[in-house]
C-alpha cells in the first residue's frame, strides 16, 4: 500500500499496471476504495480496458457514483463500452435524461450503444430491466461446425458462457445446448439432435425481480433466458445479480421487522436516515398514546394501589417479544413460499405454544410479583401474563398471515403493528384482570 | 392431478411416467410432495433413475427425511448411488452409526461409497462438508485431444461443468481452463498453454461456509474448487449450495433480532417451537423484573400524580423502536463485510439522527400528554422522551459494535439486549426527569 502511493506520487503508471493486473479485479476494487477519489482514478487508468471494466462493477455502489461524478461524458462513455450491456445500463439509469443523451452520443460502438439505450426501456424491478443482451446463441439447424464458427465470434464479447440457447428461425427460444454436448460432438451433427428442448425454463421481459429470483432458485439455474412476449430471445440473466435480489429481499425483510421504512446504509445522510425512522416512531407514539388513554382509565386505581404500575413495563414487553417470535416465524415461511391454506390449524398450535411458554413464565413471575409487593397482586399480574402470551402468540400468526392475504408485506407485521397492537390489548387486559381480582 | 390419483389406483404405471418424465424435476417434487407418503413412493419409482434423484433433493427437507424412513437400507443406497457425493453425505449423515454403515454395506459402486465416506468426515459447516467429489479435472501436461477423451470419460458423472480444474503431477490445484477455451482450441495445443494460472481462487476444506459464501459472493464465481492442506484438489462447491447458505445466514439474523434461539418452522413441534422462544422470554422477564424495581423506587410519586404511569408504555415502546432500528442497520452492515473503524463518529452520527428524531417527536406529544394531563407533566413526558430516544439511537448502534468485537453475534442485539436495557434505562430517565421536574 506504501508503496502504491509512493508509485502515485511518482506517477510511475508502469509500476502500478505490473503489481496490481496479477491481483483479482475484486482485491483491486477494494485497494482503490481505500484511496482518495484522485489517487483512485489516476491508478485506475494504469488498468487496462478489461480490468477497469471489472473494477468498476466490483465498487460498492456509493463509491462507484462518486468515482463516475469524477469522469466526463466522454469518459463515461468510454467506459461503459467495456462493460456488459446490463451494467451499463443501470449506470446510465441513474442520470438526467441530458446526460444519458450526452454519454450516449459519445458511445464509438453502436450495437452496444443500441443495445444500452434498449435495456433503459424496461422498469428496473422487472427481467428485462435485470438482463444482459450478451447470450449465446445458436440456430437450431446450424451443423456444430457452423455452430463453432458462429459461436466464437460471439463468445468474444460473452464473458461466462452457462449454455447456449437455441432458437428458430423467427428467434424464438427453442431449447437449450450444453457446451459439454458440443464439446462431443461430430462436425456436421445438427444443433436439432443435440440441444434440450425438454423443459426449457425462460421468464419473460416483464416478470418481475422477485419472480426471476424464485424461478432460478427453484429450478437451479445459473443463467436463465429471457423472452419477449412472442417467445423471441432478447436476453439472459445470470445468477450473480439474482444473488443480490435474494440478499436484498432478505434485507428489506429484516428492516422493516425493524421499523425502517427505506432501504438505510451506515453512510446514507442524517436527514435519510431520520426519515426512514419516523414513519414507526409515530406509528409507536400513536400506540404509545393509545396505551396512556387505557391506563387513564384506571388513574383511580393506580392511585390507590401504585404497585400495579410497577409490572406495566412487564407486560407490554412480554406482548411485544411473543407477537414478534411468533409473526417473524411466519413471516420467514411466507418469503420461502409456505401455503397457510390451514389458518386456523396454525393458530390452534400457536395457541398452544402459547399456553405452554405462558404457564411456564406466568409461574416463575407469580413468585417474583408477590415477592416485590404482595399475593394479591402476584397472581393478577401472573393471570394477566398468561392471557397476554397467548393472545400475543395467536394476533402475531394471525396478523402477518391477514396482510399477506391481501396481498401486504407480511413484514410489516413483525414491526408496528404487532408489537403495539400488543401493547395496547395487554395493557388493557391487564387492568381488567387487576380491577376484577383486586376489585378496586 | 386426478388423472395422477386414478392412475395411481389403477397401478397405471406407464401412464405415470410418460406423464411425469415430461415435467421439470422441481415440478415433480411439487407434485409428489401433495400426495400421501404410499403415494408418492410408487410414483417415485415409476421415474427413471436420474429424475429420482433430482426429485429427492428437490424435497422439502421433512418431506425428504419422512420419505427415506419409508425406504429399506438397501433402497437407500441404491438411491444414494444417484445423487451427487455431497448430496449423499448429507442424507447419510443424519443417520446413526450402525445405520450409515448397514446402508454403505449395500453400495454396489465402491468408488461413489468410498467418496461418501470420505465426505462424512468433514464438518457439515466447513467447505469440506459442503464439497463434492464431481468435478472435472485437466493435467497440465495433457493436449487438447487426450484431454477431450479424459474429460468425456469424467463428465459422465459431473451434471453441471462450469470449469475444467487443472491440477500437476502430484494433483495440486494449479489453475482453470474454460470449456469455451477448448472448444476452440486445436487438438495437439497443450493444457498449459490454454490454461488461466493467474488469480485461482480455492478455498480449503477447513474453510468455514460462510467464508465460502463470502469468497464466492466476492469473486462472483459459480462454483470454487476445494483443496487440502497440501493445496490438492479434493473436491468443488457449487452456487446452489452457496446460494442456501446466504438466505439461511439472512434468516438466522432476522429469526435470532426476532427472540428466536433455534431455526423454527412451521413444521416444528410445539415444544421445540416453545423452546425457541422460552430463552428470549425469560430475558424479557428478567428486564421486567429490573422495570418493577426501578419504578418500585417511585411508588409515592405515582401514589400522588398516578397520571406518571400513563406514559410507561410510551416510553419503553418509543425506547425499544429507537434502539431496534438502530441497531438493525448496524447489524446489516456488519454482515456485509462492512468496517466500522470509525466507531466514535458512527455514534455521534446516530446521537445526532437521535436529537433530530427526538425533537420531531417530543413536540408532538408535549401537545398530546399535555391534553391527557397536565402541562407539567407534558413538559416531563416529552424532555425524557427526547433523552431516551438520544440514549437509544446510541445504545442501539453501540452493543451490536461491541458485541461485533468481542467475536459475539451481533444480531443478538436487536432482540433481547438492545430493547430491555432500553426498557430499564429509559424508565430510569423518565422518572428521574419526573422527579426534578414535578419535584414531588
Amino acid at each position: 500500500m506504501e508503496e502504491l502511493l509512493l508509485a502515485i506520487q511518482n506517477d510511475d503508471a508502469l509500476w502500478i499496471e505490473e503489481n496490481l493486473e496479477c491481483l483479482h479485479f475484486a482485491d483491486i476494487a477494494d485497494i482503490l476504495e481505500g484511496l482518495d477519489i484522485d489517487q483512485a482514478k489516476y491508478v485506475y487508468y494504469c488498468l487496462n480496458e478489461d480490468t477497469q471494466a471489472d473494477v468498476l462493477m466490483e465498487f460498492e455502489e456509493h463509491v462507484r457514483d462518486r468515482f463516475i461524478s469524477k469522469l466526463t461524458s466522454k469518459e463515461i462513455a468510454e467506459q461503459l463500452e467495456n462493460l456488459d450491456s446490463d451494467d451499463a445500463a443501470d449506470i446510465l439509469g441513474e442520470f438526467e435524461d441530458h446526460k444519458i443523451q450526452e454519454v450516449i452520443s459519445h458511445m464509438e460502438d453502436d450495437d452496444a450503444a443500441e443495445d444500452i439505450v434498449d435495456l433503459l426501456n424496461y422498469d428496473d424491478n422487472t427481467a428485462g430491466g435485470l438482463m444482459q443482451k450478451e447470450f449465446i446463441q445458436a440456430r437450431v439447424d446450424w451443423p456444430v461446425d457452423r455452430c463453432l464458427v458462429e459461436l466464437r465470434r460471439q463468445a468474444k464479447d460473452v464473458e461466462k458462457v452457462y449454455t447456449i440457447y437455441v432458437v428458430d428461425l423467427q428467434n424464438k427460444l427453442m431449447g437449450v445446448l450444453s457446451l459439454k454436448s458440443l464439446l462431443f460432438a461430430k462436425p456436421k451433427t445438427k444443433v436439432s439432435e443435440l440441444y434440450n428442448s425438454k423443459n426449457v425454463i425462460s421468464v419473460k421481459t416483464t416478470d418481475s425481480s422477485e419472480t426471476v429470483a424464485k424461478v432460478m432458485e427453484k429450478y437451479g439455474l445459473v443463467a436463465i433466458p429471457v423472452v419477449d412476449f412472442q417467445n423471441k430471445l432478447v436476453g439472459r440473466i445470470t445468477i450473480d445479480d439474482v444473488v443480490d435480489i435474494i440478499k436484498e429481499e432478505a434485507d428489506k425483510d429484516f428492516q422493516m421487522a425493524s421499523g425502517l421504512s427505506e432501504n438505510v446504509e451506515p453512510q446514507s445522510s442524517i436527514w435519510k436516515t431520520s426519515r426512514a425512522r419516523l414513519l414507526w416512531l409515530f406509528i409507536g407514539m400513536l400506540g404509545g398514546t393509545f396505551s396512556a388513554h387505557v391506563i387513564s382509565n384506571y388513574e383511580i386505581n393506580i392511585g390507590k394501589i401504585p404497585a400495579l404500575a410497577f409490572f406495566i413495563p412487564l407486560i407490554t414487553a412480554m406482548g411485544g417479544n411473543v407477537g414478534v417470535q411468533s409473526s417473524a416465524i411466519v413471516v420467514q415461511s411466507l418469503a420461502k413460499g409456505a401455503d397457510f391454506s390451514n389458518i386456523s390449524g396454525k393458530l390452534l398450535k400457536e395457541a398452544l405454544v402459547g399456553l405452554l411458554n405462558g404457564v411456564i413464565c406466568s409461574s416463575i413471575i407469580l413468585g417474583i410479583a408477590t415477592v416485590l409487593s404482595n399475593f394479591q397482586l402476584g397472581i393478577t399480574v401472573s393471570l394477566s401474563l398468561l392471557i397476554v402470551i397467548i393472545f400475543a402468540a395467536v394476533a402475531g400468526s394471525f396478523v402477518p398471515l391477514v396482510l399477506n392475504k391481501y396481498k401486504i408485506d407480511p413484514a410489516l407485521a413483525t414491526g408496528p403493528f404487532v408489537t403495539t397492537l400488543n401493547d395496547i390489548i395487554g395493557l388493557f387486559i391487564y387492568f381488567t384482570v387487576g380491577t376484577l381480582l383486586i376489585g378496586i
